[in-house]
């Protein structure tokens, strides 16, 4: 029995040393895990300052760990080294090793460097963990026993799925509830509050603020189950189709036992993909799970554009709503105050937008076996979700809570609008309805004594008809 | 009882007629049923050749004629005023008035002008029918009678979920269908042709052509998912929301009725819309709709390059698959033959994409309780439905049935390809098997003459071991 | 000398004939003058409604016109021969054969069909002018005389340059052009007119109408001068190129002298691109051009936007002012006034930026020789040209020329803004003026009130110091 | 005469400090220099990992410093501040403050923050240079002199224009220039090698493979061009407009003299914008010079796609290229080769395109005076240059350089090629080609062999016009 050494991750040595691979050898830091092939990478791709998100490491310690243990379990990795591999990816997973997984973004297309990070890195902490020499790749051997039944191509679009769900279960979907839960509450405070409603951004015919709201509300709500739907091919994993979807060098029940072993630690209901060829040569579950978080950016582009409207003025706009005052608005304008946070969220939308078109344009660009556009795809996405979930939460905070209405301003709208007469039509018809209007705006009078002054109606039946808050 | 003349649609008038609204007078085609809204509407938006899709106003007759219906049972409208109403509908679903509904695409964007249009329309053809005259809007108003306890802003995105349902459901799906039924057979008749697998286009291990056609397959299965399940929301009809969500003019249960008449002319699931709010301030359902018709186009994009670049050749590319020659395919280079349907539907799905991002930005661009972008969104989720799936149909009719196996050139990939070496790597290493496949190519020999050279495998065990029918 | 009949255009048969290709033989419309290669494009291409845009075919008769002079000039063609295709050429230049050319957009990726169209439509008009038999290819055949020395590969991109630089120059940049000077009229008549400014949508300082207008025509200008620029590529003609740049089969100078020949036909200054293979690869000048138009969609898009914010109300809303009533605005609120041309405006914007978007799409999918998304980007192209001057027409025409100001309103905002602080900071620094502008929102007091009872400032400095007037 | 210390920057402090602003106090890290409105925003604005990127600090030290000098030199600060601010401005250009900027992208959308947090590090350093209480404002305040005569709507897209125009020529320019120079390089090598031509990927007619890569480098050579003057709009600065375009609170001549200040800074040739209203107003210089940027993608996807195409194989592709083998390019298939460089340069190119659909739809949606998306389009137009800088000089030095031809494979496509038959058409006739390369094709025979069977041409014909090197 192998005896495992009790050390904390890290490695207190300075310098470099050597490690190899089929390129031949190559030094690396001293006081890193990773090996030859993570250090060519940072070599080759040191492009720009996109970092592969740690998200997808942690992801991609579940991916590791399932792998040991499956193949422990049936005998292919010894006892002691599938117990090792899982003890060590499970410090993947908890982030103790995240300094250790340094690559770019814009890599190649299949996500291989990152993975040979993660089975470097294992492959090192492990050795370091039996007492071994780090870079001997023995007794733990980062492709034969780390990566043992698996080909970045399966491996990589599984470690995406996951870091995926956990973006939007856990990052996203709770942010924008405690979004909909504080509007929802505004809707609630303000239900009866009636205001004028505008179409056209002209004058319309009334609702209340509570009905506003709920529309709000209900938008957002219906947003939520766009991303939950959209994002449910996630979780079908093609870890067990190797490299071309085949599952050459995996036995024939991997990808399911895999996929169990996943949906345990992780707590997903993760399953394995029923095709691996179209799991491999496509990336169609990450551009649906794209296209529901864009549905959520569409809806708050929109809820963070009518708020600041709401909010103009304070003397020469709307002015329905007061934001809270967070900041000094202006450099040069003492007093100022501005709806900052509808700013921000109004370009995290585009921004996300933007991410979502390119998540499609790399899913349209495979070819044959295997879609080699991953890492910009779940790069774009977990940038997305990030964005989208913190914006959400400022929103929240630093504005939608603090909003407060001004109920003068409101009652004034109400109390002047022409637009009430929409309620006559069906008693005077709309050509006459029309008429009065019309006459009330040319002659900037009110609609009541524009409609008396008409003929066509009473004033009794007027103020009968024509009550703002009958019409919500 | 009001006697209903038997008169086929047309005006056999020539010349104009005065037609009349708020706006005053204005002459119109004596020929044309439609008033003067719709004369003004194609005077000030004569732009492009760009009309609203006769789809449009088809799904329109079913919404007028459910409000008919609706409205006389519960006496809002005469009983033979709503029969009149609701026959004219039929004609305006069937098509038989298309020549009357003549307007641009680039209107008002609520669409108002288009419901007007429909509504001077049957107005105008139900005055016909009793024998009024035209433009009297007598004893039919196209207001107060056709538009009865309607607005554009709820019944316009009502016809577009109709259209859009009807043009999912009735052309887009069922051609995909055919196209993957038609896939699917080229996977049973080539199930077990081994061929080479490609990764980031190099040779990787090997697969049969059945199961990358059937790849194929389960990836535009998985997108007729994507499509179906996010055109969910379009069986939310706003009708009765009216003009900003309220209801205001309209009986309170008449959403409920009005969608369950509309579901049971067209045999679709409808129902009204929980909020009526988020229906007219948003185009929520609209834009996943068209997320689900992106994740075809994606999928579509990637097959057909995938073919074209199989086909490619004769002599000088990869010349597995041969594509039926359907026309010359050059001007000036004799005999040439190209992939042109795979041409046509890569540029097809580009512009499904394009199309697309519209609709999201549009959809992004609603302001208090109306989105007044409608018109295109329409417009541009019905040219995608439309290219789609009639490319479809000649990608399948014309180079899909048709294509045949290049067998002598399939096999000789196989044989010749060095990385069947993969399978060795259990056996006797990832670096060795490495090892083998870099002399093989540095000396251009076969990959058994290599590994044998080598020394670390006998020929037995390799021709055990690399069998490339074993691996697939 | 061969003689040419006097025979107007127009073919008056029925029923089919037989034409024939490599492919063998087929019927076509006997009243069409069209060959088989055009036939099978119809049956094998029928996808939507997207028709090659007329601009395309009536540009081409320019190229085919200069190709049948240079080779008739060099004597590779008879005399005789050449001026009777240049002769038709010039038919098709006036359009007098538009119903002769019925291709669809989705066709093949080089535009080779409507090429061959044209060459069948020319051969047989011309073989009709010679009284020969339609059909026979004698004595003018399409490929060997009327493409002569051409290819689809390098006369499609001249066709779309010569079309393209039309649309720009004789459609879309005139319209901008009196749109600008439309807006330039309303600043020069309102340059005095103070109003507030508005930034973050809060108020701000103050400028004048004028100014904010003056604005508006210089970013439009601004934007024609970037669609001019980006265009310049375009003035580069492949022709000379054939198939894949070399110039195969024609003779060495053929590209400059056709391009000449072009430049004197249409009176712009096409001169022959200078690396054919690049000309044929790319679509560089396209992507370019595009772009330039995109510039112009997204300056209007603003003033669109703005206007019809400006115009909001009339009673809650901003009501600075006041557009034109073109047509009654809703079909249950009688009375209602909307800002029609500025959606229709933001919509066409929307389409422009989303069709740029496949432009560039496209022009990145080159392969090899030739990039295969031919058809797509000038349909595209041109899509957006037409519209985008179309809109600018109808919105000048039916809403910038009819504005005016309402005065009222104007001035009561600068009478009570708040902002008006900003030129006190100069003089008591920008903490101070901070604290009367909260101290005057907080009380809902004037600013001057709030100022003076500060005690930072005395009424005589305040009165000199904050005048609006001085402030522009 | 105030004394200024000489202190290195840095603040030796633990713990906290207060600061204030018009919103009250707050506690700042006492070891940076930042106030109040900087700490706000940390707190408000706390979204994803994406900061103000430090190029915008650098750029924004030179308007800093043009203003304190344009001020000193006319009066409006006292010598000695001028100097003191200018020599702080200094430390900031030369990133030696990089740390106190800590910013976050998803801000306020006029840039404020970021304006005011490098007024108030300024502020505060200068006020540690004359030993004077930091937080104290005193004597050199962040609004009223750091800021003075200045706004952030005018200061802040001054410094974008500045960040950019160094970004495209001192990173993105000079690298695609060396990108290019090692193509022509290649070109010039490779100029007389005969290659088959692809167009629709079917064999063509045949070119160099030294015409092709100089058609590679001519669409770069027009990509660079058209980058240059795309962003010729960048050298026009909003500096002086203030607010909202009238230029309150600054001279009238400072636009003019705090261009030609920081054009002589930096070396470029800025100079005030005609009309400040448009340059606060619009983002249309970045919108133009993003497209420029795009351009550049466009050309270089194509690139990229055609090099991995070409290098496809080693055994089952066409093979025409070999790339150097940086690394092992499979975790399961050893020995196995990859493309790397050009994946990771098309997924850049993805990103560029999305990054510039996010710059055009935030550059059209400004409202009134300002437009408030600028700090999503500064932030991704830097990313978008550096990622491509970046990405060319990896792919040059790591891919391009090391390129080798495949010459026997090269030549057997040129001899087994059909299309050279096109060369016979001049000579026989399109018609007659035609059979003889079906001939050929269906027989599987040469095309020699085909021709002289069809007894359309004799042997030495054939011969004679039939050459590769003839065609080219």
């Amino acid at each position: 029995m192998t005896k495992i050494l009790d050390l904390p991750p890290g490695l207190p040595a300075a310098g470099t040393r050597t490690e190899s691979d089929a390129m031949g050898e190559i030094e690396v830091p001293a006081d890193r895990y990773w090996g030859a092939q993570t250090q060519r990478s940072l070599l080759h791709f040191s492009i720009g300052d996109d970092r592969m998100p740690k998200a997808v490491y942690h992801a991609y310690g579940h991916v590791k760990r399932a792998a040991a243990i499956v193949n422990g379990r049936a005998g292919r990795l010894e006892e002691w080294m599938a117990a090792l591999i899982a003890r060590v990816s499970e410090e993947v997973i908890a982030g103790e090793l995240d300094e250790h997984f340094p690559l770019f973004v814009w890599q190649t297309g299949s996500g291989t460097q990152s993975n040979m990070n993660v089975n470097e890195v294992i492959g090192n902490r492990a050795i370091q963990l039996v007492g071994g020499e780090l870079g001997s790749k023995t007794p733990i051997h980062p492709n034969d026993h780390v990566n043992k039944a698996q080909s970045s191509n399966d491996t990589f679009p599984t470690a995406m799925h996951i870091a995926s769900v956990r973006a939007l279960h856990e990052r996203l979907l709770p942010s924008v509830e405690l979004l909909c839960a504080a509007i929802e509450a505004k809707a609630a405070a303000w239900q009866d509050v009636v205001k004028i409603g505008r179409t056209h951004l002209q004058d319309a015919v009334p609702l209340t603020v509570g009905q506003q709201w709920n529309g709000y509300a209900h938008q957002l709500r219906g947003a939520i189950a766009q991303v939950t739907v959209s994002a449910e091919g996630l979780y079908e994993l093609a870890a067990g189709g190797t490299a071309v979807g085949t599952g050459l060098n995996a036995p024939p029940d991997f990808g399911e036992q895999i996929a169990a072993e996943i949906a345990a630690s992780t707590g997903y209901p993760f399953r394995t993909a029923p095709d691996k060829f179209a799991a491999l040569a496509g990336l169609d579950a990450m551009v649906a799970a794209s296209a529901g978080v864009r549905a959520l950016a569409v809806v708050l582009m929109k809820l963070a554009n009518d708020i600041r409207w709401l909010a103009s003025g304070p003397r020469a706009g709307l002015a329905e709503l007061r934001l809270p005052a967070n900041e000094p608005g202006s450099s040069i304008m003492p007093g100022k105050v501005n709806p900052t946070q509808c700013e921000a969220m109004v370009m995290v939308c585009i921004q996300v937008l933007a991410n979502d078109s390119a998540v499609a344009a790399a899913g349209a660009q495979g070819t044959f076996e295997l879609n080699t556009m991953r890492p910009i795809v779940i790069a774009d996405f977990l940038h997305s979700t990030t964005i989208l979930a913190d914006a959400c939460r400022t929103f929240r905070e630093y504005c939608v809570v603090g909003i407060e209405l001004n109920t003068r301003q409101i009652d004034a709208y109400v109390g002047r609008s022409l637009m009430l007469v929409t309620a006559l039509a069906p008693a005077i018809g709309y050509d006459r309805a029309s008429e009065i209007a019309h006459k009330a705006d040319r002659e900037d009078t009110t609609l009541r004594e524009a409609a008396i002054e008409s003929g066509y109606i009473s004033a009794e039946d007027f103020d009968r008809i024509v009550d703002p808050r009958g019409m919500v």
